[in-house]
């Protein structure tokens, strides 16, 4: 993808604020982040979105977002974290190749409002349950 | 963890719309869904959040959440999807067994704005991520 910003800065090809890296991930500081110390992991080989993420791939990346959500509290006193990954423009994906945000929070910050919340009609839930089962691959 | 209700929904003795479930893990419908469609994955075995998740469980989570949207894109058709995981109350945490959300969206639904964006001064952002680096265990 030679025309992959995070391709190249998973890569070191442009350098960044690195917090960690080994064979399969490099996390870096967000370089406009929601407050400091919002992190984003990179997968190095490119893949666009969580859709098509390898799975092996897929299997390291929740372990290493927990050590780094640890070291993120640890280090800047954060009152919480949200884990965050965004597919799609529709979903806030601005750059196509799957990242995802470790977010340091604090009390009554007010950067990610509470979503609205819906309801379903009697029934209406397990039907959709069992229509979403059925694409399971 | 008698009186956590997830710990009930994941082990079925509160009965939910399932979409999915294994030895580790039940994925169900949100009862108040940012958007109809919108999943919950619950880990059977409790904990508080992603601090102390079992590495080996985490391993299984984010290939069984990727499983989970694509089947999730494929019923709904939906635009877009979120991966959303809240730590603490300060990150909008409101139920203290950890859950990953799976959010459909849909162009314009405007249901997650972006958060603000800041910046670092010279030099600020590489000694962050040196500091937070130093906490990694």
């Amino acid at each position: 993808m030679d025309n992959c910003i995070f391709c190249k800065i998973a890569n070191g090809i442009i350098p960044s604020a690195t917090v960690y890296e080994d064979d399969d991930f490099r996390a870096i500081l967000d370089i406009a982040p929601a407050h400091k110390g919002h992190i984003i992991v990179l997968p190095k080989s490119h893949t666009d979105n969580l859709y098509s993420l390898d799975d092996e791939v897929a299997a390291k990346a929740l372990p290493l977002v927990k050590r780094l959500a640890k070291a993120l509290k640890a280090a800047t006193g954060c009152d919480g974290i949200n884990i965050l990954q965004n597919n799609e423009p529709a979903a806030g994906q601005t750059v196509f190749h799957l990242h995802i945000h470790i977010v340091p929070r604090y009390e009554g910050d007010g950067i990610l409002p509470v979503w609205p919340q819906g309801s379903y009609a009697d029934g209406e839930a397990a039907a959709l349950a069992a229509e979403i089962a059925s694409k399971l691959d």
